[in-house]
């Protein structure tokens, strides 16, 4: 069976929270593991409206050290301590974060019952943050006001599920059926040659997720977000405001579609939305004339990854 | 005209927020000047939810270090800054509070465009933090696991309001009319004495708001907040953990109710209630019953301070 890999928006707003849009948080979950993307003011009791099973979290990846990006971190750290939480938690984040948590709690005199882990991120070049079984998280460069990082939630290859009634009658060694469950051909001592293509059933693509916020229009992005099932790009304005998204290091909806089309992403997540757009009917339509594929990401909504 | 003087609650809950109930904040106003007490993670969206014109506010009072009751602020002072304010801002609060701010805008390479002032609170002792023409706000010591203090606003005599009838009768020179108005007996060229208590108008006796969160039980703050029109005390647990309620720094809602009656204060108002009680209706029952005027703070609801 496929193993569910999808996202929950928890915030989609710019900087100020308006129209009830909370700051930028997201939980992505496959499987079983739950990654939280980004940490605005209010995460935790958005994680409790939208009943996320926070306490899951184990991996947290913060962007940016602009407010709406991490602001409600500390909180959620401290509930998880006064909620008596003893598995471990890491962070991933820029150079700073793990001062401004520790000056925190240093006033606080918090000691925290769980390990704490932080992981700096490079702003400068593409990196794997973290590794299981089943997935990948790597992190790579943006280009905004502040250093910052994207992220790439990438599907690791499954063993393969092969076609019984065909290896019945080929009786092939362990070691031949193991390459194959491995995705590789297996050569016979008799120097036959065993294809996966035709012993294995066939499988979908590998999916992956990838997020952008916050950051300029930056075709570079293209190469590390190529071909995402699911690509969330920040779309802070519409064209009409191409200068100050120039200006604020933002991007326009018409910009985010041109990304998502020169990636070949299947499906474009639009968020990080103006506080001078009460109304987002005319990000979505920019966006969809670039791209057919984009929907606007409501808060409290699942996406599914595929 | 009496000027209005009243609380919003904008936050009650205490460490974990649940059910709804955010961390604590609240905004005293008195006429037209508003003051910010407490600012938990958020309070920006409370203030906005609630329809406070947070602009106003020009004061913020921090009583101490712990998450709940101040990680909303360094969001609200970038959205004030995102929003164009230019208006003076003081923070008073705890040593340690103005490292946590600065240290989170050097990070994030934040430039304020208003002034914005920090003034140290002393947890030793009652100092008078700021005052106007028509009110004084001091802060006062409190016992809690981290340097805390409380506050009282106090309402400054207003001129009185002098009879005229009687006045014409006397045909008094202006400087004893000013004495009488700003409250003094006058004893005019003849030697005869004109009592303020005969030419003024009775008024009602000066209103004041008390804040008491978080702290043990202490009767020592019964000096500080002595006959205050209305009490906000935290009352955390109720009788039944009491023993965490002393580990912990806190107090019961009993415990709570002892104070306001040895204050003698008008009402008592309580809030910071535990995620252990969805139900509070345990709190205000136990309150009532050595305090009969206790009512539960509702986030939202307004309380008239008189």
């Amino acid at each position: 069976m496929i193993p569910d890999f999808e996202v929950t928006i928890l915030g989609n707003t710019s900087s100020i929270p308006v129209y009830g849009r909370n700051p930028t948080a997201q939980v992505v979950r496959y499987d079983q593991h739950l990654l939280l993307i980004d940490c605005g003011e209010g995460t935790q009791m958005q994680l409790k409206k939208f009943k996320v099973k926070s306490s899951k979290i184990e991996h947290i990846f913060i962007s940016h050290l602009h407010g709406d990006h991490y602001l409600g971190l500390v909180g959620l750290l401290s509930s998880y301590n006064l909620n008596g939480r003893t598995k471990p938690l890491t962070i991933y984040g820029p150079q700073g974060l793990d001062d401004i948590i520790t000056t925190q709690f240093r006033w606080s005199n918090t000691r925290l019952g769980y390990p704490l882990v932080f992981r700096q991120t490079n702003p400068e070049a593409e990196e794997l943050l973290f590794e299981n079984q089943k997935f990948k998280v790597f992190s790579f460069p943006m280009k905004h006001r502040l250093p910052t990082t994207g992220f790439r939630v990438e599907e690791k290859p499954r063993p393969k599920s092969l076609i019984k009634e065909k290896l019945l009658l080929l009786s092939l060694p362990i070691e031949g059926i193991k390459k194959l469950r491995f995705g590789e051909d297996y050569r016979d001592a008799e120097g036959n040659l065993h294809r996966v293509s035709e012993l294995a059933h066939p499988e979908p693509p590998l999916r992956s997720y990838a997020f952008c916020s916050d950051t300029i229009y930056d075709p570079s992005l293209v190469s590390y977000i190529q071909g995402a099932s699911l690509l969330y790009h920040e779309s802070t304005f519409m064209d009409d405001q191409l200068e100050r998204a120039k200006l604020t290091f933002h991007t326009t909806a018409r910009e985010a579609a041109q990304i998502a089309k020169a990636a070949r992403v299947e499906r474009l997540l639009l968020g990080h939305f103006s506080s001078r757009y009460p109304d987002l009917s005319g990000i979505l339509a920019e966006a969809k004339a670039a791209f057919e594929n984009s929907i606007l990401s409501q808060q409290g909504e699942t996406y599914s990854i595929s």
